[in-house]
Parts: structure tokens; sequence; C-alpha cells
């Protein structure tokens, strides 16, 4: 049996990861779970990179990460738990898939446009690197890296999944027209890829008119690829279309280690009350469930979850008002009766 | 007489120019025009900035230019015409105004969430300086620059902008939580000049949190202020929303000289049709009518902007496609048949 690392968090963490946990656990799905300590309560224990070494170690072991949302600690040069994990591990591409949910009302759902975009960001370089200095105390700099290496590993990945799931389209979206050797650079390499992948249509759009293009066509997009900000800045717009972060699944992929994680925040002013949204932890669950092969698994669950959030089933946080709001635990029954 | 130059500029946009002209001569508006010469055919006599000397003699002299769209020249090294000007006389204030207009239907004047937002981006600074190279033939690095004089002559101007039009609140957008140092000192600014500006709203919003909080809830915002990148893609991502760069006015203002230009493309499928949309251009004419104390023309022309739209005249590109479509001209006059 397939043993994965889970992190349950700060917050709403634990409530989420609990119901997540129990949909699984009713779908009998064959995982074996080790609880890692990692989050802002173990950065406030004196853990630097908000991990023990315990955890760290398990993590690299089993090469699997299902992770729920973690706090920023405060702080000066003090970096996000996050963005160290996916340094840390090289998880270099950040795969989040956007879909239209019945039941998840908004904008884009009402007009009967359906969207169904896959995000693929750059999950390691870019100014991410952290490389900034005050030239003067009037004059900052930051530096922006974009390699070769680390373009084609995010890129190929990208074709892959993109080939692999049926993908009618595969766009590059860039500023390559201002940042011509930077954004050239990952465009020249995202043409190269292509070359290996003639029966995908592949082409690109400069970010700003993308992001234009997203609010207005969403449904003429399939997957889109781009660099570490752009990516992240594209990414909270298309959460943004299927109703926000609370339906936003993540994966982190790298060679070695893949990072699953809901992308929203920790929710303190709610957190402990039993009433937060676990659908985009449990979104990411299915990425987890197909990334170790268990598809069935993965069908079952998404298949209960779309006909539960269609049947009008919500959290306080969605869905029509005027129907009462279950708590977390009668949302996960709520799927798990719909099996 | 007020005194402005005028440059057409390329494809589509000598037929739009000559509508809104026409359009401010029908209003009697009061003031003179000098024709330059500015644009990529300029630059294809060997301009490389694309104007002549004249040209920018005349526009320095004025301290206005209304300009159509002109496209980039291609080629290695070649900047765009419009960056170009930007720099030349350090417009360092590129506002736009995103409105939801009456008869231009999109998902959100539908979904009946009316859109008021006015982005300010800096228009000189961060990775548009182009200090770009090669590290290795693998490594290409970017300078991002962010200045102290650079942000506060920008963020001044959005306060008192957003003071003077009765704003309800002005949000700094940025990504400080990974640009620490360079979004950190445009966020510093922001704060420091908000201290003058006690009656304001003033706060911030993480920038891809900013683009979430767009497409589902951009009735909540009013005035926002960015770096040149950041404000580049949002400012795309707003003109969406409204329904696309054919309805997005632009002005690049600076302490001498400030340019009233249309931010779309210069169409050239379309060009010498006669069929284009001088709505965008209209629009950033009405900036410019305001910027030279012009207020009754402007409102004048834009109530009858405003109501020609909604009666549901409409030019190819937009509107209800089972009616006729007017084209540039008969477009122009219906607008001024509505004064
Ligand atoms: C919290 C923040 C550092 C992070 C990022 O910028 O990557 C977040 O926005 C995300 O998308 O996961
Ligand atoms: C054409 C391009 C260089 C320009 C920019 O990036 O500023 C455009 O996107 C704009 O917003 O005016």
């Amino acid at each position: 049996m397939t043993k994965i690392a889970v992190a349950k968090g700060d917050g709403i963490g634990p409530e989420i990861m609990d119901a997540v946990l129990s949909i699984f656990q009713a779908a009998q799905v064959p995982l074996e779970y080790e609880f890692v300590d990692m989050g802002k309560w173990v950065f406030d224990k004196g853990f630097s990179n908000g991990m023990t070494s315990e955890a760290q170690q398990t993590i690299e072991n089993l090469g699997i990460l299902f992770k729920g949302p973690m706090e920023t600690p405060k702080g000066k040069g003090v970096k996000s738990i996050n963005v160290t994990a996916r340094k840390t591990w090289n998880t270099y591409a950040n795969k989040r898939v956007f879909q239209t949910l019945h039941g998840v009302d908004t904008v884009f759902s009402k007009a009967g446009i359906p969207i169904d975009v896959t995000i693929v960001r750059e999950n390691i370089e870019d100014t991410y690197g952290g490389v900034e200095h005050m030239l003067t105390p009037d004059v900052a700099l930051s530096r922006r890296f974009i390699t070769r290496p680390g373009s084609m590993q995010v890129i190929k990945y990208a074709f892959e999944m993109a080939s692999k799931k049926g993908a009618r389209r595969i766009t590059c979206g860039h500023k390559a027209n201002i940042m011509k050797l930077t954004d050239g650079l990952f465009l020249e390499c995202f043409y190269e890829v292509a070359k290996n992948y003639p029966d995908l249509k592949a082409d690109d759009v400069i970010v700003d008119d993308l992001c234009m293009k997203l609010v207005t066509r969403p449904d003429t997009f399939d997957v889109v690829v781009l660099t570490n900000l752009q990516g992240d800045i594209v990414s909270d717009l298309c959460a943004g279309l299927v109703g926000g972060l609370g339906f936003a699944p993540s994966a982190n992929v790298g060679d070695h280690i893949s990072i699953f994680e809901a992308v929203h925040g920790t929710a303190p002013d709610i957190a402990g009350k039993g009433i937060a949204n676990p659908t985009a932890l449990l979104l990411s669950g299915f990425s987890l469930l197909q990334h170790v092969g268990l598809y069935d698994k993965a069908n079952m669950i998404e298949n209960a979850l779309l006909y539960t959030l269609e049947s009008g089933v919500r959290t306080g946080d969605f869905g029509d008002r005027s129907k009462p709001a279950m708590n977390t635990v009668e949302f996960a029954n709520a799927v798990v009766k719909n099996f």
C-alpha cells in the first residue's frame, strides 16, 4: 500500500484535512498516512523552515506530501513555508486545474460559459529567487532569473500532461515583447518542446492580452504554461473565474517529491469552528490519487463531489444563501452519501 | 486657443482619429491641432524612434499629444514606439479608466455588477528598463528597478487624482510578500503618501489576490495603483471586464508632456475599410479634454456617447449581432446627433 506524508497545516487545515481523509476512508482509498509536523505552529517552536527534521526526512522518503494551508510567519527575511517547501524539493511545476463546478455560481456559469483551464506555472525561478538588494536607500533592485533547464523541465511536464489528458491546445503566456531575453528564453523552450508534440496545437499569448482573453473568453483556453510570477497572477485570476481559491486545487510536481495542497488561506477567523469548506483540499486530493495511479478512486470521489455540489449542498462561504449551510463534517458526509 | 499635437498612427489609426476629431469639431471643442509624423510608417522611413525630429519638437513645445494606435516594428533590439514615447517624455503615470458601458454586453453587465475602476500604473521603471543579459547561453537575467522618486511621483499623482474625483478607496496592488525590497519600497511610498490624504480609504492587496477579487467583485475597487508590469497585466484584465481594449482609454501623464492614446492594436486586417470602432480613442479624448480643463465639452460628448451606445448603436466588433453595424463615420455621426 502506498504511503504518503500528511501535514494538516494551520488554522482550518486540520479540520478540512480530517474531512478529506474521512472521505478517502469511506471510499476505501488504499493509502497509508504518516502525519508530519509542518506549518506555522512548527516554525513557532523554533524550526526556521516550518518543519521538523523528522518531517523533512519522512517527506523525502515517501516522496508525496498532502498538505493543508500554512500561515506565512511574519518578519523581515522570513520566507513563506509553502515557497520554501517548493524550493527545498525542487517541485518545479505547479499545476492548478480550474473547472466550472455546478452549484458554485459565478458570473461565468450564469452566462453559460464553461471553464476548464489548467495552469502550469514554473515554480522555482523568476523573482522568486529572492535576490534583491538596495543599490541606494532610494533604489531597490531585484534580479529575475530564467534558465533553460528550469524552463525545459516545466514545459516538458506541461506538454506531457496536456498530451495525456488529450488537450485541444497548449498556450505559453509571457511578456517576451518587453523581457526579450528572459521571457524570450522561456518562449524559445516552449516552441522547442512543441516540436515533439505535433498533434497538440501550441501557441503563445502575451500575458496582459491573455488576462483580457481569460476574463472574456476563458472557454477558448485549455492548458497554459507560464513563468513563476505571471503564473501566480494568472492562477489566481482563474481561481476567481470558478468561484475563488476555495475551489482551486494545486499540485507541485517534481522529479522526486510532489506536494498536493490547498492554496487558500488558513482562515484564522473561522478556524476551530468546524465550518470550513474542504472542497479545494479534496480537489487537490484527486490530483494526488491520479498521481499515484488510483484513477478509479479519484473518479468515484470526484463524481460524488460534483453531484453533491450540483444538488445544492453548500458550506457557509458559497452557494444559495437562502438555503441552510452545512458544516465541514456534514459536507464530507454528504459527499460520501453520493458514492 | 489651446493647441495640441495629433499623431494619427498606423492601421486603423487615421480613420478613428478622423472620426474623433469630427466629433470634437461638431461639439465646437476649442482646440487647435498640429498633425505630427509618428508611427511605424515613420520608423519605416528611417526614423529609429518612430518620429521625425519636427514631430518631437512640436510635441515638446505643445505638451500634449493625442495619438492613435501605433504598430511595434519587428526586429531584435527594436523598442515599441509607444513605450519609447512614454520614456522619452517621462510620462510616469498611466491612467486607465474602466467603466461599464450600457450597450456593451459583458458577463459582468449581464450579472448586474457595475464596474468603475481606475488603474494607475507606474509607466517607466520595473523590468521596462529593458536591462537584461545572458549570464550564460542557458541563463537569462533581467533587472527590475523600483526607485523612491519614481514611486513617489506616480503614487502622488494617483492620490491627487483619486481625491479630486471623490474616490471611495485607493488600493495599492503589489507582490511585496515575495519582492520584499522592490515592491516593499513601492508599498512604503504608498502609505507615506496616504498620510496626506486622511479622508481617502487607503489599503493594499497582493496582486494575485487582487486579480482574483477583480474577476469576482470588481465593484469593490475604485482606484488601484501598481508598478509597471503588474499594472500592465491588471489594466488588460480590467479592459476585459468592460468589453475589451476597444473600450479602454489611456492617458500617460507627466509633468511636462501628457499622451492620450487608444491602447488597442492597429487592426491591419480591417485598416482602410472605414469600419473600425473609435470608442477607445474617443474615451481617451475625454481624458484629454478634462486635462486641458474643457469639462463641459468632455461631459457633453461623453453623455452623447453613452446614450448612443445604450440605444444599441454599434460597430461590427460589439453589440447585438442581430442588429446592423454602423461604419466608423456613421458611428461618429450617431454620437453627434445625440449632443
Ligand atoms: C503565498 C505566496 C507566497 C504564494 C506565491 O506567490 O506563490 C501564493 O500566492 C501561491 O500562489 O501559492
Ligand atoms: C505593447 C506593450 C509594450 C505595452 C506595454 O506592455 O506597456 C502594452 O501592453 C500597453 O499596455 O500599452
